[in-house]
C-alpha cells in the first residue's frame, strides 16, 4: 500500500495538470449571497472536461504510469463521471482504457466514454461485481486498475480544485465540499493546509447516505447500503482507506443534505446563475442554505463538483417547481 | 426625432458601462466545434446583470437622461428583460421607474422587477394598449417613455456585446445575432463596422415571426401578427424605424429558426456548455446548425442574448429529450 496523499503531493498534481485540466471559474452571485448571507464563491467543476473533476485525479495518475504500465493501459469500474475522467485522460496519453459499466448505465455516458476510445465492459449490477470482473481484466491483460477515489493521486489530484479556488480568492473562512467516496474532500483538506490552514472544511453528503458522518463518529469505516438519493456521484456505501485517514485529522465536520434540499439548490444554480449543476454538485449550496450559524457573514467557498445531468432527468427535477 | 446611434456612439456606450454591465465570458465547446464544423465562439449574455444583455442598452440610455428627466424618471412597457434592464438601471442611478406589465406576467418577472424598486402598472393584453398606458403616465408625470429596442441610446448601448466580442477574440468570418425589434442586431452592426468589418453579420429570427426577413425582402418595415414561438424575447410583430435604418444596408441577410432547432440548441447548451440559455438566445447555435454553407471552417461568434427561461418552462423543453 502506497503512502497517503500529501499538501505537497496537490502542489506537484498542479503542475502535472497545468495546460491539460481547464482552470475553471470561480463565480458569485450577489442574490445568492444575500439568500445564504455570506460571500460565497463557486468553484465550478461542472466547467470542467468531461463535466466534472473527476477528470484531475484520473489525469493524475494516469501521468505518473512507468513505461510498462501504459503499454498495458488502465482498467476501471464506474458508471459516472469517473470514467469518463480515465477514458480522456488515457487518449491523451495514448495508452488503452477499458471500462467496466453497469450495462443498465444511460446510453449518452456510454457513448461518451466510448467516444475518447475506451473500451467498455458491460456486467449485471444485480449478480455481477464489478471489482472480481476488473480484477480479472488486470490479471489478464496487466492493465492497471485505478479505483475512483481511494489513492493517493487520485487524491492529489482532486485536491487542485480548491487550491485554485484559493489562489483566486485567498484565504476563506468555511469551504464546502461534497463527499461520496471522500477523494475530493481529502484533496481540499490537503490543498487547505498549504494554502489556506485556518479554513474550516466541510463535507456533505446526501442525508440519506451519511456513511461519512456515522464512519467519522464511530472511529471507523462504516459500510451502509446502495442510498437512495438523486445525488448519484455520493451515493457510495462506505469512504476509503486513504480518503478517511486524511478526513479523520483534518475535518471540521461532515453535513447533510435531503433530496428536496438538492433540487432547491439546483434551482437556485439554473435561475440565478444560468448554471446546469448535477445533484451531487448542489450538496456545497444545500448545506450552507441550511447552516447560517456557520456561515453568515463569512467568505466561503462551494466546491461545485460536476454538470453531468440527462437532460430528461434535469427536466423531470425542474418542472416539478 | 434624433438621429441613429453610430459606431461612436458603441465605444461612447462602452466607456458608459464600464465597471457598471459585467463583462460576459466569451466560451467555447469542442463538441459543439464538431457539431457546427466551425470554430464559434459564444459571447455569453445570460450571465450579464438581470441575467439578458437588455440591461446594457437601459443603462446606456438612462445614463444620458437631464437631471431634470432623472428627477421625474423612467417608464417602459415590457413583460420581459427589458423591464428589468430599465428597473436595475433606474435603480443604480437613484431614478423612479414605472413598468407596465402584463397582468398574467410569471410571478417570478414581476418580483423581479419590484425587488429592483420599479412600480409595476399592470395591464389586460386583451383589452389594453401598453403603449397608450406608457404615454398617459408619461403626461401626468412627466417621465420619459424608453422603448425597448428603437431608440438609438438602447442600440448604441447593446453594440457593447459585440464589441467586447471583438475585443476577446479579434476579427470573426461570420456574427449570429438573435432578432426580436432589432436593437442587439442593429448594434453588432455599429460594432462590427469599427472593430471587424469584413465580418458577414447575420442576423435570426423564429421561423414563424420572420418580420424582419420580410422587411429586407420588402424594404420596408412589414407588420406581422404576434408570432407563436417559444423565443418569447423575438416574438416581436415588426422591427423599428431605427433598427431597421442600420440594418437595410449592413446585415449579410436573416436567418430563421424553427421551435424544435431551438430546443436542440437548448440542449447541446446544457450538455455540452452546462450553461442555461433562454430559447431567444438559442437563435443563433440552432442556426449555425443548418447553414452548414455559412460556417465551414471559419471563424463564428454566437451573440447568445440571455438566460431567462421560467423553471418549470424549460424543465418541459428538457424533459421531452
Amino acid at each position: 500500500m502506497p503512502d497517503n496523499a500529501t499538501p505537497l503531493d496537490v502542489e506537484l498534481a498542479a503542475e502535472r495538470l497545468r495546460g491539460v485540466a481547464h482552470r475553471t471559474p470561480v463565480l458569485q452571485s450577489s442574490i445568492i449571497n444575500e439568500l445564504v448571507g455570506a460571500d460565497v464563491y463557486f468553484k465550478c467543476e461542472n466547467f470542467q472536461r468531461c463535466g466534472a473533476f473527476k477528470f484531475r485525479g484520473a489525469y493524475n495518475t494516469l501521468s505518473q504510469f512507468t513505461p510498462e504500465q501504459r503499454r498495458t493501459g488502465v482498467v476501471a469500474y464506474s458508471g459516472g463521471n469517473h470514467a469518463q475522467g480515465i477514458a480522456l485522460s488515457a487518449r491523451i496519453l495514448d495508452m488503452p482504457a477499458t471500462i467496466v459499466m453497469p450495462s443498465d448505465s444511460p446510453t449518452a455516458k456510454i457513448a461518451a466514454t466510448r467516444e475518447y476510445g475506451a473500451t467498455i465492459v458491460h456486467y449485471d449490477r444485480a449478480t455481477e461485481s464489478r471489482e472480481a470482473i476488473a480484477a480479472d481484466i488486470a490479471a489478464t491483460s496487466g492493465a492497471t486498475v485505478v479505483p475512483s477515489f481511494d489513492h493517493p493521486h487520485v487524491i492529489a489530484g482532486q485536491g487542485t480544485v480548491a487550491k485554485e479556488l484559493f489562489e483566486e480568492v485567498g484565504t476563506l473562512d468555511t469551504v464546502f465540499v461534497p463527499v461520496g467516496g471522500g477523494g475530493l474532500l481529502a484533496g481540499t483538506l490537503l490543498a487547505a493546509e498549504n494554502s489556506s490552514p485556518s479554513t474550516d472544511v466541510y463535507g456533505v453528503e446526501p442525508e440519506s447516505g451519511n456513511d461519512a458522518q456515522q464512519s467519522l463518529q464511530k472511529g471507523e469505516i462504516v459500510r451502509i447500503p446502495t442510498p437512495p438519493t438523486i445525488a448519484d456521484g455520493a451515493s457510495t456505501s462506505f469512504i476509503g482507506d486513504y480518503t478517511f485517514e486524511i478526513m479523520r485529522d483534518r475535518v471540521r465536520g461532515i453535513l447533510t443534505a435531503t433530496d428536496d434540499e438538492l433540487v432547491n439548490a439546483l434551482k437556485l444554480f439554473c435561475t440565478y446563475m444560468k448554471i446546469v449543476v448535477e445533484p451531487t454538485g448542489c450538496l456545497g449550496l444545500a448545506a450552507a442554505l441550511s447552516s447560517k450559524n456557520l456561515v453568515e457573514g463569512r467568505r466561503i467557498g462551494i466546491i461545485v463538483s460536476g454538470g453531468n445531468v440527462d437532460l430528461d432527468r434535469l427536466g423531470r427535477l425542474l418542472a416539478g417547481s
